[in-house]
C-alpha cells in the first residue's frame, strides 16, 4: 500500500487504536502480551498450563483470536480464567479495534497480565500492532528448524521465543530439529530476544517462562 | 472490502492473471496443484519424496513460493526436478501474477505436472485463485485435530487433504491426534475432498497420493 509522506507520520486507523489500548494499559498498569504462532504450535494449551501455573501469583485474562469456533476461549475458561473470544470471520490478523472492545469486556481492573492469542499465522499477524507491551512467537519443534531463517519478520520483532512441544525430541519420534541453531537463527534475527524451550504438555521448563512473566508483570 | 456490483463480474488484476494461466495450462494440457498449509507441516519435504516415487512415470516441476530464502528450491533441485523460487519479501501468499512469470520460467513443455507450493499459511493464500486446477491442503498431525473447524475454508475449498507425519503417532510421542475426526470433519465441510494419511519421512500412505496423481495427471 503507498502512503502518503508528509512531516508527521500519519497514524492509519489500526495505529490509532493501538496507541489508544497501550496507553489504557500504561494508565492502568496492566502487562498485555501479543503470542503470535503458525496454526497448532500449542499456544491456547500453553496459556492453560501458564495460568495454572501462575494461579495465586499472577492475575491472567485472555483474549482469543480465531477465525471459527470458541473453542479456544473455552479452554482457557476451564482454567477459571476469564477469557474473551474474538471470531475474525476469516480474516488472518487480529486488529488493535478488536482489542479495543475486548479490552472494555475484560475486569482488567482485576488483572496483572492479559494475553492476546492472535489467530494462527506466522505471517500476517507480524505487521499488525495491538498496542501490545511485547510480541511472545511461539514454535513447536513439530515445524523444523528453519522457521526463524523463513520467517524472520516475526523472530525480529517478538521479546520472547517459547520453542514449544521439546518432549518430542527425546520421544523416540522422528523429529529433525537443532535446538541450538534456532536459538542462534533467532539471537542473530534479535540480539535481546529470550528464549524459553518449554513442554506445556509435560511442564517442562515451564517455571523459567512463568518466573519471566511474574519478573515483566511486577516491572509494569 | 465492499465490491462494486454491476451485472457482469469485475475481475481484479489476480483473477485476470489467474485466468491467463489456467488458458495457458490448458492449453498445453498440464495439471497444476496449489499446495497450501502452515509452516512446517512439510510440503517441501512431501514433493521431493513424491518427485523421487514418480520418477520415470511422471515429469513434475514446481513453484516455491517462500517470504525469504531459497532453501525449499534447493530441496527440490536435489531431486534433479526444475524449480523456480519466488521470496515475496513478506507478503503472506503467491499471487497469479508471480505464477505467470515463473512459468514463463519453467520448461512447461517437458512436464506433466507443476505443483506449486505456496507460502507457509493456512488462511491467506486459500483467497488467491493461482490459475490451479486444485488446490491441496496439507495438515501434520503435530498441529492437533481441531484444524478443520477452525480454518474452516481451505478445508472447504480443497480437493485433496494430506495429512502428513502420521509416523509421529504410532512413535511412542504423545500426540494427541484424532485421525477420523479429521476425516469426518473435513468431509462434513467438503464431501468430495481426498484424504491421504502419509508420512513422507517413511513413506507411509505416499503410494496412494501417487497413484491419484498419475490418474489425475493423465485426466488433465
Amino acid at each position: 500500500m503507498e502512503k502518503v509522506r508528509v512531516g508527521k507520520k500519519i497514524l492509519d486507523e489500526n495505529d490509532r487504536y493501538a496507541l489508544e489500548n497501550i496507553l489504557l494499559l500504561s494508565r492502568k498498569n496492566k502487562l498485555c502480551l501479543n503470542m503470535i504462532s503458525s496454526p497448532g504450535s500449542g499456544k491456547t494449551t500453553i496459556l492453560a498450563r501458564t495460568i495454572s501455573e501462575l494461579a495465586g501469583k499472577i492475575k491472567i485474562g485472555v483474549i482469543e483470536g480465531d477465525i471459527q469456533t470458541d473453542l479456544d476461549a473455552e479452554r482457557i475458561r476451564a482454567t477459571k480464567a476469564p477469557a474473551i473470544q474474538i471470531n475474525t470471520n476469516g480474516a488472518c490478523h487480529l486488529s488493535a479495534v478488536q482489542i479495543s472492545d475486548a479490552l472494555s469486556k475484560l475486569p482488567i481492573e482485576d488483572l496483572d497480565l492479559i494475553f492476546i492469542e492472535n489467530v494462527g499465522n506466522l505471517v500476517c499477524p507480524t505487521d499488525f500492532n495491538l498496542g501490545e507491551n511485547a510480541k511472545v512467537v511461539v514454535l513447536s519443534v513439530a515445524e523444523g528448524d528453519d522457521k526463524p531463517a523463513k520467517y524472520p519478520a516475526i523472530f525480529a520483532k517478538s521479546k520472547v521465543l517459547l520453542i514449544n512441544k521439546v518432549d518430542l525430541l527425546t520421544s523416540g519420534a522422528s523429529i529433525d530439529f537443532d535446538l541450538d541453531k534456532v536459538k542462534a537463527d533467532a539471537r542473530r534475527l534479535n540480539k535481546t530476544i529470550e528464549i524459553f524451550p518449554i513442554s506445556a504438555k509435560t511442564g517442562e521448563g515451564m517455571t523459567d517462562w512463568c518466573n519471566w512473566l511474574i519478573d515483566a508483570a511486577t516491572r509494569v
